[in-house]
């Protein structure tokens, strides 16, 4: 029987054609392996059901992993051909309960699966055939274009797990057996828990940019811990353990939770863990595809919170505290046994990569011995462990250009980090180096295990925005004016109301951090900002759901000043609820951004890889008398967009110089009325004593 | 018997300690052969002698091949350790006869021959220990620690060509035979040259940076010629046939020599070829290191001037235009051969790398077929060959950072391609590839062969300067004010005129394209501007030669407009001889920069890489009530100065912030008294509409 799912290749080699190979085989098995995840699904009219309501239903993650190969290569300039604008931007954004994604199911008008199934074949064709044609040295690095290829296998290795938890939670008649994913046929009574001696340790985590796997960008860099001693419970806690909590009343006692615990109750309403079932008083288990008798020797599955509750509850019971582990003491276990990475590690020794069960397994049936001559059950594998460290990045963390809101936005102390991987993980999952984290009320095939210790990370919140791109422009628009010019984000918001005719909706695109998608909702009832990038929305974000936003200025080197904002200096109170923040395409909007009597695009169309698929539809979006504002010092340069795409700055055919405000002229002059032309000054500071300083030309449009 | 000279490494493979192994030979190797051309000298007193009156005494070049590697790899900050810091400024620059290199010897202190060898041991065991050590991936690319090591060794490859001509400049009585180096034995009447057919074609001439054989800058890019059907001399031009043309009266006929010929002439004197020895009436031939009866089939070697005279003269005895060839013609010559690239071209069938001879060899030996069937004869090796082509940068041209003045200050219409390669050529001087040029009047081991042709290569000369960086240099310095901000270099020089307390002699250390160096000269009796670029020294030089510099701003996207500054226009007319550039380096200055009464450092310390090296000893350069003033915008960053060189910027053990002002006055406190800090304003302008606006922060200090 071949392997239901592959080990990832290595980065590195000598054989450039053999690795093409390696790659298209993990590509394709990773990309079958997608497809019959949603086998589980009974008919495809489960496809258009959701899991949770605050999700997209299920086409969507069907059609995301084909797209997002798209979108990244058409972003990073690979390819130039989309397959079909319309589907790469319905299902582009929106896997995250995030903010600004906009998941109310009647703005989409979701295709057939059979057109999406057919649409993943062209990915799949446009992937092989590009995996044995682009060009190739070895190692591949992060400015490969099989980088991007590599990015686009492990983002989809993500949702198969991550489906495959949305699947669990769909009611169980949506749901078949699928013969390839067998659960674990034995359970018995709870094993007895105990705790284990780890010895102190200094930590090292982090792995550079010459390591031979694959990593997201939170993994590189660098970060020292030192450890104290500490022990740690020699099984992950089990169904069995865990029932005494439940029996306790637990859910039901206030003491044992915090405050986000306490609203999660009030919200879920729950009393036990979500996947037990509880039938005429009893509890059953609710497994991938089957409801069983409870598995008591089997990881209960529950979210960070409940994991806290028992480790409080544990703690009175004892007189003794007990915690998750944190992210560097799972490190100093893992030390202690001899485990190798990709490509030496043995997955037979632990419940991964779909190797032995499509489930978890009794929570003393893989042990790993450690240099203290104990075992310890699952180090790697079975279910997730919760622990208590926020994700933050490592010293030295930098963006990956390609996807560079893929921590950053979790990098906000509410997202905790998960250890140790599922029977589900596959792929960098089951890296060491790898990272990953969720809010803590979300559930994975995830548990937990616990520690006694006395190591306390120096974990003061750092509420700055640690992002120098952000930071920068946090500072150009909410910050102070410099050589006399005006905060550009309010003089445009001005000269938008006043050109405005009707106020009932705009779009500011290209938000950025959002200042004049807020001062739009002073003259607007409804603002929309839009942006690239899920790193600048966060601000705008933040500052609607948190109240404030916090940044650095950088003085001279390496010395910043702090600088808070908040709503109320703002005087934007009342703003609040009138705008709404989106990740989008400017290039290739989603359908259901329409309707506006104002579309504002500052400093964007220099910035587009594609700025004549803006332009050329972006009236459809307008409502009659609808103004567009565009605003650029037409800075074309080639790693933003191709010289065949640029608007202006070259000499035609003829040799004749092409300026933007002249090319604009003639693409928009059908479909709007040139209303005025004006240039505006904008400041950007990098340091105290240096600035960008340009002068944007705004022109201001009328559709016809 | 081993090889004299090795051929070089490719850049790619797949067994990085075989590569390592590979470097290494091919190092030791140069470095050795360097040492044996300089066996060639009689005894150590004539390293203290000059070939040319314009040169350095070859002390100069046996130091500066090892002080380039060092210099290199601080400079890219690949080591941070000098080994001898007065060598590597000594040794530094003063290669070629260029304006801003003082070769006046009295201003040396030259250095004892063993001193220099027992350097240049220190700099081979540190290069042979860093190929084995530094991080190395395959293929080398540009940016790699190796590349610098490659630069360093390919550098050496040329001196020894370069060396080895010096040395036949030399009086026959200082130089002794060596016995690796073996005339070719043989020789006889001159054969008739004639002409052979070259068919039509399309050339493309540069290389892509994914090459696996080393390149200069200048290989890199794209450039497309159509070629016309031409004739080519089927021998280079021997002794032989160049002898009608000296005892027609060849010298003496002004209408055989343009202007620039002329000049050569007066200057010069010469009434035949240079290693031509008229002794009894008979002409001789100077060798390396010896004198012997002409050989009349050898190529004559002579300079360009001589070579367009000749083939003028040749015009008008024929009645037909005969040429030197192009460069596009050369390529289009070696196409229709089978000839391979390094490493599978076969020395055995050209006269190059020392692989027969150490000198010329007859025109009728070295036969290539080429593809009309036809025989063609040193289409590679014997004497370079001089072209008509002046070199310019392919489409595409970049610097490389460790070398950014390699190439660009040649590109100025007047230095000459020299194609094919001679005898003692090795390593990338015998790549398909390659290209060096220079100026008309030089001698190399080079002589020429003659195409008939109507091939005109568009070359209207493009006198505005290509490269971009300096073009906003120019821009900044004399361009427009922009923003109401008045120009900074004036700004400064009317600054350290009020200032300064005697105006004799003044320093303007980082003087860029020397616009502030003019201004001074209004105040100062002389004043030396010094830049760590020739790119930039470049310009300074072109005003005070040419009277004139041709620059261009840019607009938009690839939209430029031309500008022309002139000695008139800026009023400099009578300052042009109280200037005088030169290239330096601030953190390791040459000696005779001493004795003035104002150093001004514009923009300077935080470009350096270790500026306490240049703080500490400024002092011992200025005259007792001698001024220095510095300004900066303090933009520390790591890619000019590793942060552990930083003068501020960063928080100190304390947890002090430390800026830059601060740690100026702890420095500068013992030996200078702080004056005045004021700020001032300047900005650079990138394009129309987006400019770089800094205030640059100006301390004045005088001499305790």
């Amino acid at each position: 029987m071949s392997k239901l799912s592959l080990y990832p290749m290595t980065l590195d080699g000598t054989d450039i054609q053999k690795k093409r190979q390696e790659i298209k085989e993990y590509f394709n098995n990773t990309f079958d392996l997608y497809e019959k995840v949603f086998e589980l699904l009974k008919d495809d009219s489960v496809f258009y059901e959701k899991s949770e309501i605050t999700r997209h239903p299920m086409i969507f993650y069907f059609g995301h992993t084909a797209t997002f190969f798209v979108n990244k290569l058409i972003n990073m300039k690979v390819i130039s051909q989309r397959i079909d604008a319309s589907f790469e931007s319905i299902f582009a954004v929106g896997v995250d309960e995030m903010s600004w994604d906009d998941v109310d199911s009647k703005n989409y008008n979701w295709p057939e699966v059979s057109e999406v199934r057919e649409y993943r074949k062209k990915v799949k064709d446009l992937v092989n055939d590009l995996i044995m044609n682009l060009e190739l040295t070895l190692p591949i690095t992060q400015d490969s274009a099989m980088w991007i290829i590599i990015m686009g296998i492990e983002h989809e290795r993500i949702h198969i797990e991550t489906s495959l938890v949305l699947h669990r939670q769909m009611p169980i008649e949506l749901i078949k057996e699928v013969k390839d994913f067998v659960l674990c046929n034995h359970s018995d009574e709870a094993p007895v828990n105990s705790l284990i001696d780890i010895h102190s340790k200094e930590i090292k985590l982090g792995k550079t940019k010459e390591h031979n796997l694959y990593g997201w960008d939170n993994e590189y860099g660098e970060y020292k811990e030192s450890l104290n001693d500490f022990q740690v419970s020699k099984f992950l806690v089990s169904n069995g353990e865990y029932m005494n909590f439940v029996k306790d009343g637990g859910y039901e006692n206030k003491e044992f939770w915090d405050d986000e615990g306490k609203r999660f109750l009030d919200l879920s309403g729950l009393k036990y863990p979500v996947f037990w079932v509880l039938k005429n008083d009893k509890y059953m288990y609710r497994a991938l595809s089957k409801i069983i008798p409870m598995p008591q020797d089997w990881p209960v599955e529950v979210n960070a919170l409940e994991a806290e509750a028992f480790c409080r509850y544990k703690s009175k019971q004892d007189n003794k505290e007990y915690l998750l582990p944190s992210e560097a003491e799972d490190r100093a276990i893992y030390e202690q046994t001899n485990l190798k990475d990709i490509p030496n590690l043995h997955e037979s020794g632990a419940n991964i990569n779909f190797n032995h069960y499509a489930s978890s397994s009794p929570v003393n049936e893989f042990a790993f011995s450690i240099s203290t001559s104990d075992m310890l059950y699952d180090v790697i594998g079975n279910v997730w462990q919760w622990s208590r460290t926020p994700i933050f990045g490592f010293k030295g963390f930098e963006v990956h250009e390609a996807y560079d809101d893929f921590s950053t936005p979790t990098f906000d102390d509410k997202h905790a980090l998960i250890l140790g991987s599922s029977w589900a993980s596959s792929g960098n999952l089951i890296m060491k180096h790898s990272r990953y984290a969720f809010r803590k009320h979300f559930y994975q095939f995830a548990g937990f295990r616990y520690v006694v210790s006395k190591n306390t990370k120096n974990d003061e919140i750092d509420i700055y925005e640690s992002d120098e791109l952000i930071s920068q422009y946090c500072e150009f628009q909410y910050g102070d004016d410099n050589f006399g010019v005006r905060n550009f984000a309010l003089n445009m918001a001005e000269i938008a109301s006043k050109f405005s005719i009707n106020t009932n909706k705009a779009l500011d695109l290209g938000c950025a951090t959002g200042r004049a998608t807020f001062e739009l909702a002073k003259t607007f009832k409804k603002v929309d900002g839009v942006d690239f990038s899920a790193r600048f929305i966060g601000v705008g974000v933040k500052l609607q759901e948190s109240g404030f936003v916090a940044f650095h200025t950088n003085i001279e080197g390496d010395l910043t000043q702090n600088k808070k904002i908040n709503l109320e200096e703002l005087g934007y109170e009342k703003l609040v609820n009138k705008v709404s923040f989106y990740q989008g395409d400017a290039c290739n909007l989603k359908p259901n951004f329409n309707s506006y009597d104002l579309i504002m695009a500052t400093n964007l169309i220099d910035r587009l890889y594609n700025p004549m698929l803006f332009l050329q539809t972006i009236d459809e979006r307008l409502n009659d008398d609808g103004i567009l504002i565009l605003t650029s010092p037409y800075t074309w340069q080639e790693n933003s967009t191709k010289k065949e795409f640029w608007l202006g700055g070259y000499k035609d055919e003829n040799g004749e110089e092409v300026r933007t405000i002249d090319n604009l002229k003639n693409i928009l002059n059908n479909k709007f009325k040139l209303l005025h032309v004006e240039d505006v000054e904008f400041v950007i500071r990098e340091t105290q004593r240096k600035y960008q300083h340009s002068i944007a030309e705004v022109s201001i449009w009328k559709k016809r």
